[in-house]
């Protein structure tokens, strides 16, 4: 089955096609709850970018729409999240004051180019880069996140004024500032803290008591933060708490925001291209992610270098319409999956319930305290926060740990940006480093098959005359010199050898420069009278070699079966037999 | 037999224990031809890197006795050598005007950071890191610089003044210039450019002819660049062809240098020290393969870390003593070999050699024109140039081409630093991309064999209900999702399939991120009643796998062996066997 080209780039057209009436009640509905979970986030997070609040509502409605039309995924959530918020806050804070206008035309300008650059990967196909992005350096990565997220967001809590992009400058801040606490402010923050807490494991319990199934408790728990805003809003207005110090939201425009160019002659623009990037690779993977994890739950797929397109459309639309850079949250994503959205329509749906509130609750977001804005971020991002990665990848692998802890230690210390340049640097130096120094075994027969395997793990019959070495790696330029040295090594140990056979089983490419190494060991062993074998070449690696004279050179033959090669030297030769193990110095 | 540290890391102990006459003879014999080869090729690497000609001669003399102490090669020539001469240049020229006070300062800083970046290398045994430069990048990387070298010294040629670091530049200039060229410059260089090539084709003939040996004629025709030398310096000593425009080398001061410390308050040292790191690393590569190649001949062997700290001391030798950077050269190394050099005092007595040359010999220098120096130099880098590289490496593996390539056309354009940089990360790169999307094959049973190959490749047996599928590359992080992704491809095309066998022979390491693609995918199977096996997995991987309960969760079991596997799952179902290839949609 062959899809039209216009299918594959709109996914809307498949699923716009077979629209039906069940279908809209549920996306109906799911909107519903996503709309009053995503009103307090959007606000949140804005702040957290350090933009005014209605950007965050802007950047929740236009996306949306967007995503809706050109994603694959159909009950991923996109807008605001938690992450790029933060690394926006950060690529921004370089180049103007927070609250000047240059800091907010960088914000569009940066979800332009984050929208472009998606959208140029996605047209490219380049979606796999983003699987370089190792799972240790993403769980770094989050973790270290959410721990200057929570920390930046203290000062809301405390009422005081401090800023930092890493975990160092925050707390070295937040010490000089305590003395100056808001105690107005503490009373609000931390009580709706505290309350937000409780919503996330004793809401749901309590309306379960109260009758409500468990989906319907569960969902309803999600808008917890909305209780906290109407509560201390309220307080707010009543004790006139902004006259004691209490920072408000304030005026926030009513309406829906009009379609605007970004300004291209703001000088800082060149800047931004490298953290639009990161930010674009990140919200990729994160929402890729979480967008898989969906789809295998209704054995639906999605398609990442199609995903690009649709985020990058979100993101475009975001700079146009007085957005900020956004993409596919978690925390929303299964509210919206598990409040039975179907289709991407419940998208579209959300987006017009922000807009409603847009145009008609504006005014009652003036004595929102941003303390409870701050708490509400503290509370979701503390669940990024999982440090038992450190522990699984400790367990597992040396080479885990390290990328996973540098990239949790650079993050905090040094930055968003840092953190998931050296994360990827890290293992893939690691990676490069394994293969560039592989596992070699020397093997022999198991008794009574044809079976070759490690002489140090199995008992095995070998043969003073034969060296059977197996590389466990492809044999390419890092490692060519290392597999050299291993050979002549072992016949420094072995001298009664005079057939090397390389068993290639785990040789997936020979590239130009260990062809080279080949040809030198092959004309070193004649020198000394020994023959030098390959077996078990597999066919793309046999045909690469038949297009040169290797094969010609080669003072011994290329077996198919590593086995019958043996057996054929063997015959060939007066070579006496010997059972079990020898001496084999490795 | 262990060896003390003291003979590890002082490798002079060796050889020095067992001197004997012979041998002192051998070497003596050998110093003498490399002297007279050296003294021309010294200073005219020094005209390439924009030094004083008796920068040359003094990075002849102190740096090859301080690696005669520490390298591992018997007969390699440390020296200055065109492409590091080329290197120093370009590093340089960016920070002050070559003649300049700063310029050879800089020089002299560079030799030093050089020096103590190899040194560092060295104790830390991180000669392996020099792997990382293939032989494609390598070979494009030389070529590209001869080019470079040539061009930049045909204004010596024309009489001119032009500079210009990359090609576009070097042509530029030139063709600005052209109209000035000095006759009189064209009339010594064109004739010595002329007689110098027929030197290297012509002369060994001519002297055999006139009943030297073969090896006696090699030797000798060697040393035809001092006869261009003498002549062209008796010409212009007659003729005045100084006052005529001809430029000449002049006054060289006489003696040995001083011991001096570089001038570390020179503030460009921080721009200095990315280029040290280059050219250390292509020195060192360089010296290295010329070591290997040349140990090899006589069975005798080098060990690259301790090669770091000779030609380490050997570059910190040359800051303290009026020198620039050095390293092991080819031609040179070649003739001190075929001279019959025996150890490294062939090395020391050469420095001697040079040092009487500079005691008495430099006032005879003043007439010698640079065109002389700079024919010496084309007709030395032109054998640089080899363009084979670029048909073989076609001819053999698109991204061996594609990494000869980027080299060679990013050396040409934007310089040798770039160059190095690009085609290092070009060839990782492709590399990497190649491990991340692996090559699978569906395999089958040999008829009569316990062997399974590609059913494409080969006519095996296969069974509807089992899909053996081999992958051929370990499984990390870049294709962990490639490869899940395949596999549901393939189940969705074979939809009989009960029982999934990775079959794990080319699989050499399994990492966290590819681990938790399989409990996915385990996971995801389970759900369609479909069993996950692995067979053959190495002991390595083994022993991974065995720290997690990823065994535990896995519905299927781990076979030692594919094909027992198979006969196995066969047993226990009632699936029928069938013969020959079936319709595997792959």
């Amino acid at each position: 089955m062959k899809k039209s080209v216009f299918k594959q780039y709109l996914p809307i057209l498949a699923w716009g096609a077979e629209y039906q009436r069940e279908t809209l009640i549920s996306d109906l509905l799911a909107a519903v709850i996503v709309t009053i979970m995503l009103i307090p986030q959007s606000l949140a997070y804005a702040l957290l970018a350090g933009l005014p609040p209605e950007m965050g509502l802007y950047a929740s409605m236009l996306p949306l729409i967007a995503y809706a039309i050109f994603g694959t995924s159909r009950t991923l959530s996109v807008g605001p999240v938690a992450v790029v918020s933060l690394m926006t806050a950060s690529a921004i804070g370089h180049i103007a004051a927070p609250g000047s206008v240059g800091y907010i035309e960088a914000a569009l300008l940066l979800a332009l180019f984050s929208g472009l650059f998606l959208l140029g990967m996605g047209i490219l196909r380049m979606g796999f880069l983003a699987n370089f992005l190792s799972h240790p350096v993403i769980a770094g990565f989050i973790t270290a996140s959410g721990i200057i997220i929570a920390f930046s967001q203290l000062k809301h809590i405390l009422g005081v004024t401090v800023s930092g992009e890493n975990l160092f400058h925050l707390l070295r801040a937040l010490a000089g500032e305590v003395a100056n606490t808001n105690m107005y402010t503490v009373a609000v923050g931390l009580p709706v803290l505290a309350f937000l807490f409780w919503v996330r494991s004793g809401l749901k319990p309590l309306l379960m008591r109260a009758g409500l199934s468990d989906k319907a408790a569960g969902m309803l728990s999600k808008t917890g933060p909305v209780l906290g805003i109407i509560a201390t809003s309220v307080a707010a207005y009543v004790f006139d708490l902004g006259s004691h110090g209490v920072k408000l939201v304030g005026d926030v425009p009513n309406g829906i925001p009009s379609l605007q160019m970004p300004n291209l002659s703001n000088s800082a623009w060149r800047e931004l291209l490298v953290s639009a990037i990161f930010i674009s690779v990140i919200g990729f993977v994160e929402s890729v992610s979480v967008g898989h994890t969906l789809a295998a739950k209704r054995r639906q797929k999605i398609t990442p270098n199609q995903e690009l397109i649709g985020l990058g459309a979100a993101n475009v639309a975001a700079a146009f319409s007085g957005g900020y850079p956004v993409t596919g949250g978690f925390a929303r994503s299964v509210v919206n999956f598990d409040a039975g959205a179907v289709t991407p329509a419940a998208g579209m749906f959300t987006a017009v319930g922000i807009a409603v509130a847009a145009m008609f609750f504006t005014p009652y977001l003036a004595y929102l305290p941003k303390a409870t804005l701050a708490a509400t971020i503290i509370v979701a991002v503390l669940s990024l926060v999982d440090f038992s990665i450190l522990k699984r990848s400790w367990g597992y692998a040396r080479s885990d740990f390290i990328a996973v802890s540098t990239t949790l230690f650079i993050t905090l210390v040094a930055g968003v940006e840092s953190g998931v340049a050296c994360g990827v640097f890290a293992s893939l130096a690691l990676h490069l480093y394994k293969t560039s120094t592989p596992h070699m075994a020397v093997v022999g027969e198991v008794p009574g098959t044809e079976h070759y395997r490690n002489v140090n793990r199995h008992k095995v019959i070998t043969h003073s005359e034969i060296l059977s070495l197996r590389v466990d790696e492809s044999l390419y330029f890092a490692n060519a010199g290392f597999i050299e040295d291993r050979i002549y090594e072992l016949l420094e140990q072995n001298p009664a050898v005079r057939h090397v056979i390389l068993m290639c089983t785990a040789v997936n490419e020979i590239d130009l420069s260990a062809l080279e190494a080949l040809e030198s060991i092959n004309h070193r062993l004649s020198d000394s009278g020994i023959k030098l074998y390959l077996s078990e070449v597999k066919g793309p690696v046999s045909d690469v070699l038949k297009k040169t004279d290797f094969i010609t050179h080669l003072s011994g033959e290329i077996f198919l079966s590593h086995h019958h090669g043996v057996q054929k030297i063997l015959a060939s030769t007066a070579g006496q037999e010997s059972d079990g193990v020898e001496n084999w110095n490795i």
